[in-house]
């Protein structure tokens, strides 16, 4: 029997799925990208065929055998229930079976676990993700997981983008009808969005579908302008992020200080908004650590297929 | 060229279609009811359908020619925007036309306009109807329309049954997450609704595509049993009701005291959220005297088509 020599972790979201293959020490072999792999929108079918694509090419281009290819983990945007996990884990074994290629274990995470994983390269810690959606997750000393958060556009995501664009379009709504205070953001979404009057509203978000998130950068800068409904929306919404991290932290009875990371669109330090989101969280949790990501969630996914077969990566 | 003696109202949502046929002078001649003709859920050829149908019948049934009827007005849940109008108009015409009906002129209005027509009999009112979702209409003594209100679900609807429900969901959510405060309504939703944890919301929710407008009868009977997270609930959209209420009275810059009629499932008399929404009306908008409507909403389409005919009803 050939000795196992690597594994793969893959990240796959909506716009791409990143692959890395690593040693069973942790080094990086090589790393590729492919299309989307969000199955709940393009489908099992077609995400299952960009997951297993780019292990056939891994293997061609490291010259391997998939006898020697340990597990690969995947972590998906969308893959945060069982039934959801295996209905795609047996699309991808379907799928490679097809095209011939042995695949060993093929494990399916959430995005959100591989990238808590990758954050503190696999040490404790807690991940605040804040991109068009939200959600708080942690892992404690004894490896369990905690989350708080995740409960999607309708009734949560706070402090994502599409909340924050979502609020702003209210405010919108409120000035024309004459019920809330003047705001700026009319006129930037006038101008940058065409979004004018009521009809164009509404046909943004019922008829054309478009996402309120796209607005986001246009609150962030009314904010920067100087616009208090802006600048009310983001620090609430801020806020709404740390209540997530403080009552994760009560959950997780952790014993000291322990290091978080903002991950995500809205979370990046270089914008108002994303540099009000770590103040919040560390005035409200002193108890956490702001502090960058160690690896990428597709490393994330590599430790997890390492801890799978008992391996720590030297590092 | 035969005298017309008749026109037909007709008010046509979701759940089923009314229609009235009705003498120049007002009297009620007939009435029948037919199935759904949404538009915009079942498609403007099965709806075009329905109405033309239910003309039909009412023309059999009244022994009456087409040439009689004078015309008539279509009140649907929808069709608020002139291209949906314009839409659903020629659908029928090329429905009647298939199946040898000489209709005259079809008139196509939004369910609010009737509604707002039929509450005051025509005369200057405001309604606010408060439904799954809401809108503040109201018209002045020149006939001039005011609205306030109507933006959907994901940025409007405030004091409707899909956001108390939703609201009240995402209490639930915060106290499951360690984030809120305890609220009945957790275990209200579980016995009542099964949702009990994150996974059965979030399917209800996502992938279920269930209203959170069902839960609010729920919300209404916690808030009555004394849950302090229900009642603020219905208060605050009671409270944006009446906001809706004081920016339309500004707008219309009425003269003197005006009639408003609360309308739909949320604004029932019989019930706490019906009345807290009566009361905060009467309190933040003195010059509004709250009333019932005179008439039903297929009423209003009646006498819109006898307006259309440049003919007042005796009453």
């Amino acid at each position: 029997m050939p000795k196992i020599r690597f594994v793969i972790g893959m990240d796959g979201g909506g716009t791409k799925t990143a692959l890395i293959a690593a040693s069973l020490g942790g080094e990086i072999l090589l790393d590729h990208e492919g299309g989307p792999s969000n199955f709940q929108i393009i489908g099992t079918k077609r995400a299952a065929r960009t997951l297993v694509s780019l292990i056939k090419k891994t293997l061609e281009t490291l010259g391997e055998d998939s006898s020697q290819l340990g597990g690969v983990v995947c972590g998906l945007t969308g893959a945060g229930r069982d039934h959801d996990k295996e209905r795609i884990r047996e699309a991808v074994l379907a799928e490679a079976k097809n095209r011939r290629i042995a695949v060993p274990d093929v494990w399916i995470e959430s995005d959100a676990r591989i990238a808590l994983e990758g954050a503190f390269k696999g040490a404790p810690g807690i991940i605040v993700i804040a991109g068009t959606g939200s959600i708080a997750f942690g892992k404690n000393e004894k490896d369990e997981i905690f989350r708080v958060g995740g409960w999607g556009r309708v009734i949560g995501d706070e402090g994502g983008g599409f909340v924050v664009g979502r609020d702003a379009l209210k405010a919108v709504a409120r000035m024309l009808d004459g019920r809330g205070e003047k705001t700026k953001l009319s006129k930037l979404f006038e101008t940058e969005a065409n979004l004018k009057d009521q009809q164009s509203i509404i046909s943004f978000l019922y008829e054309d579908g478009k996402d309120p998130a796209t607005l986001a950068p246009l609150v962030i800068k009314a904010a920067a302008g100087g616009d208090e409904v802006a600048q009310r929306i983001l620090t609430s919404q801020a806020e709404e992020l740390a209540e997530h991290v403080g009552a994760l932290v009560q959950k997780m009875r952790i014993p000291r200080r322990i290091p978080l990371a903002i991950i995500g669109s809205m979370g990046l330090a270089d914008h108002q908004y994303g540099r009000l989101v770590r103040t919040k969280i560390s005035k409200r949790v002193p108890s956490v650590l702001v502090q960058d990501q160690a690896a990428p969630p597709v490393y994330g996914a590599v430790l997890m297929a390492l801890k799978r077969l008992k391996l720590q990566p030297v590092s």
